[in-house]
C-alpha cells in the first residue's frame, strides 16, 4: 500500500483514511467543558491542524498513549476558514507494524535520497583521503555509526530536521566542498573532507531521535555540553585511538570549534587555516539552501511565503516564471 | 628589465636599486628639528617602511611630488632592529614610463591571472545566459566597462585591493557560483551568473583607481551614497534600456541591495529568494579566501600570522606540513 | 446622517447601530464546534473587539467577504467583564456607498485636517522654493501624485496609519522644519522644504492603501527594495526628467538615504550635510509626537497609559492637570 | 589693542607675535636627548601644533608653568610639509591680565552672542511660564547661578566646549522649543520652558570650568555620579525650598532623567509624556547643529571634512554652491 | 487551623478545600458564549490554574471583586491532561479575617525566616557600624522603615517576590558581605555593612505592596524614577539629616547609582571603589541563589527544569544524587 | 642581598644601581640616525620607562639578546617632565644566577603569599572533599602539576598575571567558595572545592611561562582551542582515569565549559545548576578584587587612578580617609 492523500492536496469534499505522522498533540479541555483532541499532522508535502471533538473517558486513555513522532491512522474531512484547512477527525488509532506494513519513508518527512546511497557516497570520499591520520578518522567515524547516521535527523526543529537530514546534510556540503577545492586552490582537500564529515560527529548523541528520523529532544549531555563541545572530546578520544598526530588532532579540533563562527552560536574560536574558514561557509551555504526550499515548497509561483523562523522572519519569494 | 628585488628577499648587506610602489608617503619634521621622508614601499611580495634622512629645502620642493601610488625608483640599503626590517634610502625618483619602460605588473600588487583572459571567461559566461533579458543585462555591462575592469582594484584597502582584483573577485565567484548550480539544483544558474556579474558593478564609480590598480579613495558619489544605492540605480536605468521585464529588474536591484545582508554592512534587506542568497555567501567566502591567501603568503610553515584586520583580528596558522 | 455612537462612548445598555471600520476579521471554530465571527471595529475614537455566535452556513458564505477596512454596519450590545468590553454583535453589513451615502472620514482614523487644505500648504510652500532645480522637483512630485497623496496613510502600522496620514506628517515636518531655519541660521530652507517633501515619497509605491486611507500591506517592491532605496531610484529618475544637476541630484538622493539614520533602520550612510542631519530630527520628532498624542488620546489624567508598542513598551503618563 | 593673526590666516612668510589659548602643552624629551616644548595653540579661528627647540634648563622650569586653558603671548613662524602647518616658537610667556589688557573674548573659542544678552533672553522666557512653580523653579536657577553661566562652557570635549557655551545651548533650545509648541500643539509651552532650562543645570558641578570658559575636567561628584544624578538631586532639593507639588518635582526629575533617552548615554528611564520627549530631541538638534557648525567651518565648498568623532566618525560635506 | 492540601500534593480523587492566593483572576466569555472565571491560585509550594465553569449574573457580580494577591477559600477537584492538572472550582470566597483567623505566612510565599529575626540580626550589623556617619544613615533607615521591611517583598515579579524578600536579600547579603571582608582584606567592612543595607532602600518607594508581601505594582514615582534614582536623591536627604560628610555621602550615592553595574540594568556609572564592586556581586549572587533555589524547588532529581524566565530562559538541573 | 631601589619610591638626585625585570624592550632608531634602547622596567612596586642613547653597534648586539621577562641589573638616573619619570640608563646587563644570587620573588612581581604554603591550603581542601570521584580529580590535578603551580601566573596581561598568580586566584576562590556554602545552604561545598581547583586547570597548557611567573604567550593549543575548551578535553580524560562516574564527569565539563557565563567571553553555555552558578561568580569576584588592589596600589588618597584597561577604562578611586 502507498501513500494516497497527501496535506497539500487533500479532497476538498468527503472523507478520507489515510496515515501521518503526529507533529503535535495534546488533549484541552474546551470552554464547554468537554475534552477533544488537538494534533498537528504531518507528511512529506506539509502540516495541518487537526480536532477530535467530545472525547470519552474511555478514549481520553487510549489517546493519551499518542505522542509526537508517532504514525496514526487517520480518517477524518476538511473544514476551511479563512482560507485555513483544519481536518474534522473522525477516527484515529496507532500505526502498528505488524499489520500495517508500510514503508515509512512514503509517510514522514525524509531527505530525497536513500540513506545508503548517501552513506557509500560519503565512505567513498573519506577512503580516498591521502592523509592516512585524517582517513583513519572519517572513516572510523562513518564505520562506527553507520546504523544511526542512516536514520539521524540533523536537528530537533531547524534546518535537515528529517529522516536521513544529517547524511544528507554532510553528502551535499561535500559535493560543494570538493568543488570549492577545484576553484580555490590553496585548499587541501583532504582536510576539507575530513572536516565536513566529523563537523556535526556528536549531533548523534547531542540530540535523540526515533527510527523515524524524529528527535523528540535533547540528550542530557547535548544540554549540558552541546554537539561542538561533545565533538572536540569526541576527536581527543578517537584521535588518541587511530593514531593521529598531535598538531593534525589539534586543528581537527579547532575545526569542529570554529565551525560555528560566532561566539552567540557556540564557537568561542573563529577559524584560523583557510579549510577551516570554508568548512563555516559550506556549512551556512547548505542550511541555507535546504531552509530556502522548504520553506518555498508549498509557495505559489509570484507569492511570498509566510514568515520563515529559522530565516530572521523573512518572508521568501517564488518568482512567477518559476513552474 | 624585469624586477629583482622582491620586498620579502632584499640583500641583507650592501645596496641596491629597484623600482616600488610608494603605499605612503609624508614629510616629517624629525625632533632633532631637521626633515625626513618617511614610507612605505610596495611590491607584489609584501611592504616595508623606508626613511630618507636629512632632506635639503630643494629635495623638499621635488619629494612632496611623490604621491601614494606612484611607483618610484629607489636606491636604499637595509636595516634591522628587533626583527623588524628597514629601508635607509640613498637615492629616489618617479618612474618615468617613457625612458623607463617596465611591465607595470611586475611591480605592483596584481591579481594572478591577465586581466584579458578573466575577462573574456567572465563574457563567455554572460553570453551564455539563456534568459535574453539578464543576458543584455550582463553583457553589456562587462562590454560598457572593458577598458576599466582591465585594471580596477576589488577596493581601496580591504579584499582584492590590487591591479585587477575586481575581475578576479567576479571570476572566482562566477566559477564557484556555477559549481554550486550543479549540487543545489533549485538554484537557476542564469540568476547566479547574472547577479555575480553584476553584484559589486558600481564598484567603478564608488572608488576611484589609476591605471596601476591603486585606489587613492572614494568618489563623490561613493561616499554620498555607497556602491549598493549606486548599483541599485545602475540597474533600473540599464533594466530601461535593454527592455526588461519589471518583475526581473526589481529581483536583480534586490539581489544587489541584499547581497551584504546585514544591516551594519549596507544591505537594508535580506535575501528572499535562494539565488540572492547564495550571491552573498559567493562574495563571502571568496573575499575570505582571498584574505587567507594574502595573509599567510610570508608566514612561514608552523607560524601565526599578525594580527589580519580584515579578519577581525585573528592571527592565522600555516601548518609545518604545507611547504 | 452623521455619526451618533463613538467607540470611546458606547451605550452601556441597550442595542446601538451605526458603522465601523473593520480592523481585523477571522471565522473561528469554537471549543463547542460552531463557528463564530471574530472582529475587531474601529473609528476615529478607538477600537473593541465584537463577536458574533452561531454563524449559520449561509452567513458564513456572506461574512467571509468581509475584509480588513471595510466600513460595515452593524446593530450591537456591549458586555464588558474585568473592565474590558466587547460587542455582542445582532446584525452586520457591508456599508453600501450608493445606498448609505456617509462621509467617510467621520468614520475612520483620518488626520486632523481636511486633506485638499494641507495639498495646498505643502504646494504653496514648493513653489516657494528659490532653487529652480529643488523647486521643479518638489512641485513635479506633487502635482503628479495630488490624488493619492489625499488619502494616502503614513504607514501600515506605525506612525501616522490613518487616512491622510502621510500628507499630514509632511505638512506638519514642514511647518517645524521652516521654524528650524530661524534659530539655525546655517541651514538652507530650499533644502529642507524639498528634502521634507521627497524623503517619504515612495511610500506611495511601497504600501499599498484602500481610498480609506487603510494599507493592506505591502507592494512587491516594496517588499523587495523598501521606499528608501525606491526613494533614491525616483529622485534619479525624476532628476534626469527636469534636468537636475549632478551634485544637487546626488545630495538630494543622499538625503533620502540617509534619513532613518541607523543601518538598522534602513539607511546605510548617515548624513553628511546639515539638513540632511535635520530632515532625520524633524522626522523622528514627527513620529513620537504623534504617536504620544495617539496613546494619551483615550488616557485618564493621571493615568498610565497601556504599553505603546511603537515607543519601546513604554507606558505614557497623563498629568492630573491635564485637562 | 585687538586680535590681528587669526590661526586659519597666519603669515606664509616671516614671523608674528599673538595672543592664543594653550590647547594641549608638555615638556617632552627628543631622540637626540635634548628637550622640547610640545604645544596646541588655539583661538576661535582653529587650532595649530607649535614647537619650542632646544629648551634650557632655565627655561624648563618656567614652561613648566604653562597649563592647559592659559593664553600666552606667542612669537612664531610657519612651517608646512604635506599640506600640514605647524609653528616654530620663537618667544613665548602667560598673558598678564595687569598689562596686557585683552578683551579676552576676541582670543578664546567662544558662544557667538554676549553671555548677558542670553542670560537676559532665557531669563525673559524663564519669567513669563505661567505656573507657578515651574516659573520659581526656572527663575531661581538662573538667578543663583548667573555668574557662572555667563562664562561656563557646555563641555570638556563635546559639542558646545566653548565659553558660554551651555548658555548658547540652553538659549538655542529654547527658540526651537517655543517654536515647537506652535506646531506641536499638545504640548505645553511651561514644561518645555522649564525643562529646557533646568535640563543640563547641573553641568556647573559635573565639570569644572575656568573663568574662559576652558573645562579642565569634572569634579568629584561628576565622576562619581554624573550631572543627570546630580540633577535629580538637585531638583529636587529646589522644589523643597520653593514648594513644588509633588507630581510637578516628579516630572521635573523625570524630565532630567530621561533627557538622554538611552541608557548607555546615562538616562536608565525614557520619556513617558510630551514634553520629556521633545526635550530630547530639542537637545540632539542642538549639539547636532552645533556639531555640524563647527565642523564644516573651515572647509572649502566642494570638499568633505576630516572624520569627525562627535558625529561617528563622519566625514561632513560642504556643497561648491555654499559661499 | 494549619495548612493540608499543599499545591504540589494535592489529592487525585474527590474534592477538597482550603486557602489560597490568588495569582492572576479574569473573567472570561467561553466561545460557547457563556462565562467563566479562570484563575491562577498559589500557596508557598506552587502555582496551579483553576476554572469555575458556567458563572451566573450574580455570581458574576461578587467574583468581579476578587483580585490578584486576596486570599480566598476553595472548594475544588483536580483534573489532569497531558500531565498538566487544573482545578475544577466548585464554591470560592475572599478570606476573612474576623472568622477564618489564618496564620497567613502558612498560605502565601514567604522568605523562610521571619521577619522580626531577620529584622534583629540586620539591626545589629548596622549598630555594630564603627564609622559613626555611615552608622547614622543605616541605623537609621531601619528604624523608619520596621514596619514595612517586615513584610515587603524584594520585587513585583522577579527574585525575592514573595513575603519578607526584601529583608531576607539584605540578611544574606550582609552575611556573604562580611564574610567577603575576611577574604579580600582590602575591603572596609563598614562600608560593605552600610551599603547592603541601603543598595535597595527604594524598593520601599517603588513597589507598592500588600502586608501580604504581594506587590500589585510600581508607584507613580517608581514608573517615573525607579528605585536607583530614587535611593540618590533619599541618601542625600538622610545624610542631610544625620550630618554626613560631603565624600562618604557622594560615596554612599555613588554604591547605589552603580549597583546595577550596567547601563541597560540602570546604573549610568559603574563602581570607582572596591566596596562599590563587591556590592554589585553580593546583589547578584544573592539574587541568582535565590533564583536558583526557587526554580529547582519542585524538580524531581535527574531532571531538568522548564525554562527559567528570570535567568535568560536556562532550564535547571537537579542532580540523580540530590536528595 | 635584597631589594633596595623600589620604582615608586627611586631617588630624585644621582645614579643607582639595582636588578629589574625587563617588562618591554625594543632598540629603536632616533630621528637623528642614532640607534637607542627602548625599555619599561618593573619591580612589584610599578613600572617605569628607561632609555639608553647613542648605542654602539657592539652594545646594538648584547643588548638584542635581552628579553621581555629577563632580570637585568641596571645603572641609571631619574629625569622628569610633566610629572612622569623616566629613567636614564647608564649601565645594563642581564642578571646572572650563579653570581648574583638572588631570592628573584623580591625583584618580580608575585602573589604576597607563598606558593608552597598556598599549595597546601588547596591541597588540604581538596582532600577534605567527600565525594570519592570529586576528591581524586582535585588531587590527582594538584598532586600532577605541583611544580608549574608554584610559580604559573594566572594570565598574560589581565588579572594574576604575575609569579603564582593562578595559585593565590585558587586559593582565595576556594576561601570565599567555603564561606559561600554556609550562608548559601543548598550549595554542595564537594562541588564548590572541587570546580575552584580544576576551573582554570589548562591555563597550565594555554599560555606558556616562564619560572618568574611571566608569560610570553599563548600556546599552540591555546590558540587553536582556549583553555576552557582543553579543560573540558582534560576532565574527560582524568575522569576516565580516575573512574569517576558518567554524570559527574559531565557536570564537571559542564562546571568548566560554563565558568566564563557570555558566549563572547567563550562559554557556549550558562551554568544549569547552583554551584556551576557560584563558580562564575567566585571568578568574577577574585578577578575584579584583584583588578582593584592592583591599579589602587599607587594612587594617593583622594585621587582617582588612571584608566584601567581590565576594568572598561574605568578610573578608581581612593579616599581621603584611606591610609
Amino acid at each position: 500500500m502507498s501513500k494516497e492523500f497527501y496535506i497539500n492536496n487533500l479532497p476538498e469534499e468527503g472523507s478520507f483514511t489515510d496515515f501521518y505522522m503526529v507533529r503535535a498533540v495534546s488533549l484541552k479541555l474546551g470552554s464547554n467543558g468537554k475534552v477533544y483532541l488537538d494534533m498537528n499532522l504531518g507528511d512529506s508535502s506539509g502540516e495541518i491542524n487537526g480536532k477530535k471533538w467530545d472525547v470519552s473517558p474511555e478514549e481520553e486513555a487510549s489517546f493519551s498513549k499518542i505522542k509526537e513522532g508517532d504514525l496514526v491512522k487517520v480518517r477524518a474531512s476538511v473544514n476551511e476558514w479563512n482560507g485555513t484547512k483544519q481536518l474534522r477527525i473522525g477516527r484515529i488509532r496507532k500505526y502498528d507494524p505488524d499489520s500495517d506494513k508500510l514503508d515509512v519513508s512514503d509517510y514522514v518527512k525524509a531527505a530525497p535520497e536513500k540513506g545508503t546511497d548517501m552513506f557509500n557516497y560519503v565512505l567513498e570520499r573519506a577512503s580516498a583521503i591521502g592523509d592516512e591520520g585524517l582517513r583513519k578518522m572519517a572513516v572510523k567515524f562513518l564505520q562506527d555509526n553507520r546504523d544511526r547516521l542512516l536514520y539521524y535527523p540533523g536537528a530537533m526543529r531547524n534546518h535537515h530536521a528529517e529522516m536521513s537530514g544529517l547524511l544528507y546534510h554532510i553528502k551535499r556540503m561535500l559535493m560543494m566542498g570538493i568543488r570549492a577545492c577545484e576553484v580555490y586552490t590553496n585548499l587541501d582537500r583532504d582536510w576539507i573532507v575530513c572536516g565536513v564529515i566529523l563537523h556535526d560527529m556528536e549531533k548523534l548523541n547531542e540530540i535523540e531521535s526515533t527510527e523515524l528520523g524524529v528527535s523528540p529532544g535533547y540528550s542530557f549531555e547535548g544540554k549540558m555540553l552541546g554537539h561542538i563541545a561533545q565533538g572536540v572530546k569526541a576527536v581527543e578520544l578517537m584521535a588518541r585511538e587511530v593514531g593521529l598526530e598531535e598538531e593534525k588532532k589539534i586543528m581537527l579540533e579547532h575545526m569542529i570549534l570554529s565551525h560555528h563562527y560566532e561566539p552567540e552560536f557556540g564557537s568561542p574560536v573563529k577559524p584560523v587555516f583557510p579549510e577551516a574558514e570554508m568548512l563555516h561557509y559550506l556549512d551556512m551555504m547548505d542550511a541555507k539552501m535546504f531552509d530556502f526550499e522548504d520553506a518555498l515548497f508549498n509557495v505559489e509561483p509570484g507569492n511570498f511565503s509566510e514568515r520563515v523562523r529559522t530565516l530572521d522572519g523573512r518572508m521568501l519569494y517564488k518568482p512567477t516564471f518559476k513552474e
